[in-house]
């Protein structure tokens, strides 16, 4: 299985503006691409970071400046190629074992849904399938799934489905990870707060 | 296994009140209500309902009016006696293949930890383990187990993750959820729109 991680380098989390500036979402951007690919590597897999330009990480890179949907696209299985798996690199709650369940299951296609309606991560085993990130993406790639006559096969994850973007999101950090991401978010100051309904990360 | 499932009668979904009026949220809650004994009965088990005043749904009910982490502590096992799981009412995104993996583990109490600090659901099978609901209680349950002794296990499930209890959580049951809840948001009009980040439900 071919692994492809896409990065922004250009404006990364820009939605986590109100709480972090530029250099630090940069710097906050990385260290969860580091824990990403660290649970990759613990699962026993070789991912290729697509990056929309050349960042320093601990794994290839190949530069792709067009948007997303596009240059997954072009990275997806023609016939007889093997599968693609396509993992979101802001999963700072990713581990190797939540992983596994993402690249255990036999079928067309396997989805991660993201909370919100995203697609944190899917593996691709069909020449067919495209994807389209834009919107709810999951409930589109389903419908592209259907309309090829791909079976599909969902990983019920919250270690998959929490995305880092707001800063409602770095709470779970705080709580569910151990790797950079939680680290870094340590070092700039960020506590856990308890609010009327669900708890915070502040500073 | 004895299962409990704690219900707010008087005052249920209050942060829904910007898009909820009290009768819907009451409808709603109770559709959730029903949409978790379902999942609980496919997964075999036979739940009673801890609610706050008296409710009609398809399981025995006791009524308990203090304070939930009062009620749920009172319900759970004394040496000797069975495991209690306790399953909160707004998980609408439960199945009985989700509930089927919290209650799979042999641990002395098995947590599915909720978006924003929560225990959404837990198994306990140990006399001096106690629940405490206030703040990011996941967190404080561990402490809790780690003080006791306590073997615990996590269920990484999005599932069990997701409690609506705000409204961005709504989009969540259109999304990935089939039973009365998500019927319920639709006949009530909503729909999952687009914004510039997540999707959301609105009308």
């Amino acid at each position: 299985m071919r692994v492809v991680v896409p990065f922004s380098v250009d404006r990364p989390k820009t939605r986590l503006a109100p709480v972090l500036d530029a250099e630090e979402r940069a710097g906050f951007a990385h260290a969860m691409l580091d824990d990403v690919l660290d649970a990759l590597a613990n699962a026993g897999q070789h991912p290729t970071v697509l990056a929309t330009a050349p960042v320093d990480c601990d794994a290839p890179v190949e530069v792709d400046d067009r948007p997303l949907t596009d240059a997954v696209n072009d990275r997806l299985p023609a016939p007889g190629e093997e599968p693609v798996a396509v993992v979101m690199a802001d999963l700072a709650l990713a581990t190797s074992e939540a992983l596994d369940r993402l690249f255990a299951p036999d079928a067309d296609v396997v989805f991660a849904p993201g909370r919100g309606g995203g697609t944190n991560a899917l593996v691709v085993d069909h020449p067919d399938f495209h994807v389209d990130y834009h919107g709810a993406s999951i409930r589109d790639h389903r419908v592209i799934a259907r309309e090829i006559g791909a079976e599909t096969t969902t990983v019920d994850s919250f270690r998959l489905a929490t995305d880092v973007d707001e800063s409602t999101d770095l709470v779970e950090v705080l709580l569910h990870a151990e790797g950079r991401a939680a680290d870094w978010l340590r070092e700039a100051g960020f506590t856990v707060t308890t609010t009327d309904g669900r708890v915070e990360a502040t500073r």
